[in-house]
């Protein structure tokens, strides 16, 4: 990637990160003063506002943008998907889970209120994400929005994220024989299939042909891959402080990674490689896909 | 209700629940032998096949038939009602929330499993919920199936369910000054809502006229009111054998609840008004809505 695309890369994900934090803060319930309800309410907007690269929104809104769909619907399916994204790491860092005390830099969500309200507030943030999609704001055609629906519930349930958080512990408790295909499937379930559906779902809302929607498909399937190969390298390599949670976890926990199966100089070689993979799927988009092709070196590329 | 009408609202509710026991065995994922993923479709099924009187799904089936819907998508999206409910009593019976180990009788899936599981699987049955109403299946028309999407969200979302459940823990934890308004608000969002929404999603799938459309949405804002108070009453009065789960709870908790609000024959003889504004509001349907009119006695007069 040259530096200029580098920069032009960055700015436009923080724009989108800024455009994402006016609607998700439009989307979400307002804060309210009522005991029970409002610390959900603050729970809820404390998990999905304020941080994160919003690299699932981006995706969202770059595939909308390139498929010709309407920017303002493109920025509430990234809002949804923010939430969806959002809810699974408010589960995911539950004492009965992977136990965390700190996400992004800052507690999380059972340590700044309770387990019951951590517990609530992912469930809301789920349903949210679905009302969201739903509503005709997102796209006047509801045949798109029932798409959308669809392909977030498959990328986010049992055959999807779920299904691979479910592996994700097996394998940490030892119960599950991991050879490289299974640490793919893991991987392509947990974190890819949400990462690909998030492309996918702006190239929905830009009602793009079929063509176009598979060469946005296999682009993010390298994309999600690489993020997470990505993912144990900065956990095996990664600062703390710079990754804003606890490293070298799965070193600790024993379970196989794609540092293990490849090796550290294979891993990195396997990443650059998929980041070229998913530039080169982007063929049909010509020029107008370049930010789209930087975020897929900016995924191997990231210190955090 | 005459003798007749209960008996044929109970095979009616039984013909429906053993349909909604066959509609969720093809809409869920099939078992399989993977460790992660095996218990947690495992605890999904577990959690939501096998017990319950299906009401939600009935009310969804009855109003759909009534309002002319096909009734394969009705069943589906009565399948999908139970997978929302299911969900939202499989996190509910957390140690976090209510701590029980008892539900229908049988050991909670926290119990059968472990919490981890219990947690994701009620998250992959809220996501499966959406997923079964936004797939084509469910009706022919797109507009159709978002339009059931975005109801069932608002209903069970911050907004509605999960809401009413934060509200729930603030009460019996001390924390909320319960007036009737209070409480009834609590109820209607905690139960209410869901149960209303099963009814207007199957006059949804009805396609029903506005003025049908309504009358089904105050029956079921009746019912589910009546439902709650009945609830209460079965807290105090019912055996706890034959509810199937703790009973003497609220009391215990100190919460407020209905019985104490309009003491216990205050309690019943509302209950009973409510049945009976329910059943006038389908007026409209005539003859046809028999069944569900047999239901808001049903919900008054049941044991469990």
């Amino acid at each position: 990637m040259t530096a200029t695309n580098a920069e032009r890369f960055a700015a436009a994900l923080s724009q989108t990160a800024e455009a994402i934090e006016k609607t998700l803060d439009a989307c979400l319930p307002p804060p309210v003063d009522i005991p029970g309800e409002g610390p959900l309410i603050a729970a809820m907007r404390y998990a999905v506002m304020g941080g994160g690269k919003r690299l699932r929104a981006f995706l969202a809104v770059e595939a909308g943008r390139i498929t010709g769909a309407p920017r303002h619907g493109t920025l509430r399916a990234g809002a949804a998907l923010e939430c969806l994204h959002a809810y699974s790491l408010v589960h995911d860092d539950l004492p009965a889970m992977d136990d965390d005390d700190l996400r992004r830099g800052k507690p999380t969500v059972h340590r700044a209120w309770d387990e019951a309200t951590a517990i609530l507030a992912g469930d809301a943030l789920q349903t949210e994400a679905f009302r969201i999609l739903a509503n005709e704001e997102t796209h006047g055609d509801a045949l798109v929005r029932a798409r959308c629906v669809l392909r977030l519930a498959e990328a986010s349930g049992a055959a999807g994220m779920v299904g691979g958080q479910a592996l994700d512990l097996a394998a940490e408790a030892g119960h599950a024989h991991q050879d490289a295909a299974a640490v793919k499937r893991l991987q392509a379930m947990k974190t890819g299939a949400l990462l690909q559906a998030s492309a996918e779902i702006g190239a929905l809302l830009g009602q793009a042909a079929r063509a176009h929607l598979e060469a946005i498909s296999t682009y993010a399937a390298a994309l999600g891959e690489a993020f997470q190969i990505a993912d144990d390298l900065l956990d095996v390599e990664g600062d703390e402080a710079e990754v804003g949670k606890r490293v070298g976890k799965d070193a600790g926990a024993g379970k196989a990674t794609f540092v293990d199966i490849l090796g550290l100089e294979g891993a990195k070689a396997r990443a650059r490689q998929l980041a070229d993979e998913a530039a080169a799927a982007l063929a049909p988009f010509g020029e107008d896909a370049a930010l789209l092709s930087a975020a897929a070196y900016f995924v191997v590329d990231r210190k955090s």
